[in-house]
């Protein structure tokens, strides 16, 4: 055999439609694709490697025999199905929030702590698209003492999914045309707005909060590392953003968390910003790196350092990661065998 | 004389033409009002009492003799006429950033620090558009012992000016139909993006990073206050947002921050996130309160409170701030003349 035999599971949605496209790019070893989804989007087509592929819906016949499922069609899907590949022998990697504070499943993020993947019984989750980004960055940093960073986050629409992408073009090319923009999707109009919610609530915080400070801390191995974090809606199709603060218990300056991020693997600085070079989603989108700028002591409190990046949150922030997760699990089983 | 002769430099541009429609609404008694602009504008019209008005260049003749004179029209045309003004025996209410940390001009937020309008000399300066706000949502909280406050921004095109309003207005429309979108104004695309930076830079900081820490602190008499800060511009017409954490010594609970904000004047809470309730750049246009909302425990800091607010920043971030000092200076100097 050539390659392994990989399932998609969720090959029609934002995160599902760029793993297919990230498995071509990198050009992971596929001897055979499945394109699945729920019912709902089973009969539609996607292309994969020059192939036109007709989704069929996910069940436990279709994933039998895989190498590999990616699962990224949601919790519900993700807790129904993964357990089933792990038993027949595959690795499940799963974008969704089902496992990831499940003490019996690693989650990881390769460049960060990817010798976890080691503890894995057949099931693989994958950060949400924001504590993916932020841990590469605030990782090459823990040899600083980080002890708190304080997070507010610009999270594209791409993030909740495609229909709100959708919504979004509908709002922007209703009001260019100079009709009224409607949304039905979301709780408020996404377009020309700012919406600090629109995720569920866990007490006070957003769910979005309380999943990027548990599972930043499960990366990290750091429970005690203090993350403070608001998470905002923004009116941009692909790439999420942040403007961070980091404290650090040796009182570093900005040019030694430069040095350490411009060394640190998955990520790129991009810092000039007199010559107006500094991250934006816009150049983040398509990119695999996560790009830092604005790097600088915190202008409130010396010693600190405040910073600013962007990350495409479909790729490193979702489709890339699992990938490389998968890259990862399978060079470690064939090492086993061999 | 029934009214005061007013004057309005920049009457064209964004904040110019927000002060002629708040002297309207607010009934500001108008006996004579001069519309004046730099060469460029002169010879345009605007509309202010349903009536017609041609705009004429501005020139210390044409200033001669006015009550009040609002300067919207940029620091270096502040600085050539507001001394004039001033030696006339008129009041120049400046929104430019010229005379903001000159200590023989009071810096004025009315429901903050209207007290300190007592001190002017014929010149009375606004802060800039995010420092506005802030002052109000802050200012509740000295009494709880405010000791620091981080702040990520999330400003509109309009609190650059028109023109990067028309420009974003271009770029949407190219997008909805499948046209390149172009930008000349700004260093970056704004249409679909996050671009934090586009300000003249001070150091590592951006101008208005300055500016916000600087004048605050001025405002609130907390010369001492810790502020952390990141500006972005996001892609919103009207309408700059923040979230803030704040520190307080006493440890208050953010239900003693709710009560003292919902007391505050100049200040609406809007706080009930599972209905989906909480501060956005929509509801914030057209409105003179900052809307606060997200109003919790930092996750992140026990003791400590985050925040959300919303502000329109041609209103009171600008043309409703100044004409609420004009209002004050006029009492104080007709009760002087009683």
């Amino acid at each position: 055999m050539t390659g392994y035999r990989v399932a998609v599971v969720g090959a029609t949605g934002a995160a599902g439609s760029t793993v297919l496209r990230i498995l071509e790019e990198r050009a992971f070893p596929v001897a055979e694709l499945r394109a699945l989804a729920s019912s709902r989007s089973a009969g539609r087509t996607v292309r994969f490697a020059g192939e036109e592929l007709t989704v069929a819906e996910v069940s436990e016949d279709r994933l039998r025999g895989c190498d590999v499922v990616f699962l990224a069609a949601g919790a519900a899907t993700a807790r129904q199905f993964a357990p089933l590949v792990a038993r027949g022998g595959g690795v499940a990697v799963d974008k969704s929030s089902a496992f990831r504070m499940d003490a019996d499943v690693p989650l990881i993020v390769p460049e960060v702590n990817g010798r976890r993947l080691a503890g894995h019984h057949g099931i693989v989750a994958n950060p949400n698209c924001v504590a993916t980004p932020l841990t590469l960055v605030l990782a090459p940093l823990q040899g600083l003492g980080l002890r708190r960073a304080v997070i507010a986050t610009y999270q594209s629409a791409s993030g909740a999914g495609t229909r709100l992408v959708d919504e979004l073009r509908a709002q922007e090319r209703a009001d260019a045309h100079g009709d009224a923009a409607e949304h039905a999707v979301y709780p408020h109009l996404l377009h020309g707005n700012v919406v600090p919610g629109g995720w569920s609530m866990e007490g006070d915080d957003t769910e979005e909060e309380v999943k990027v400070v548990q599972e930043t801390r499960r990366v990290l191995e750091a429970p005690d590392l203090a993350l403070s974090i608001t998470t905002v809606r923004v009116p941009v199709t692909i790439g999420h953003s942040a403007a961070v603060w980091v404290e650090l218990e040796r009182g570093a300056s900005p040019q030694d968390v430069r040095g350490l991020l411009e060394a640190a693997p998955g990520v790129r600085v991009v810092d000039d910003p007199v010559r107006q070079l500094y991250p934006t989603p816009r150049d983040a989108a398509g990119q695999d790196e996560v790009l830092v700028g604005r790097i600088r002591e915190d202008i409130g409190r010396p010693g600190g350092v405040a910073l600013f990046w962007c990350a495409d949150n479909l790729r490193k922030g979702a489709a890339t990661n699992a990938v490389q997760v998968a890259e990862l699990a399978m060079q470690r089983r064939d090492a086993r065998v061999a």
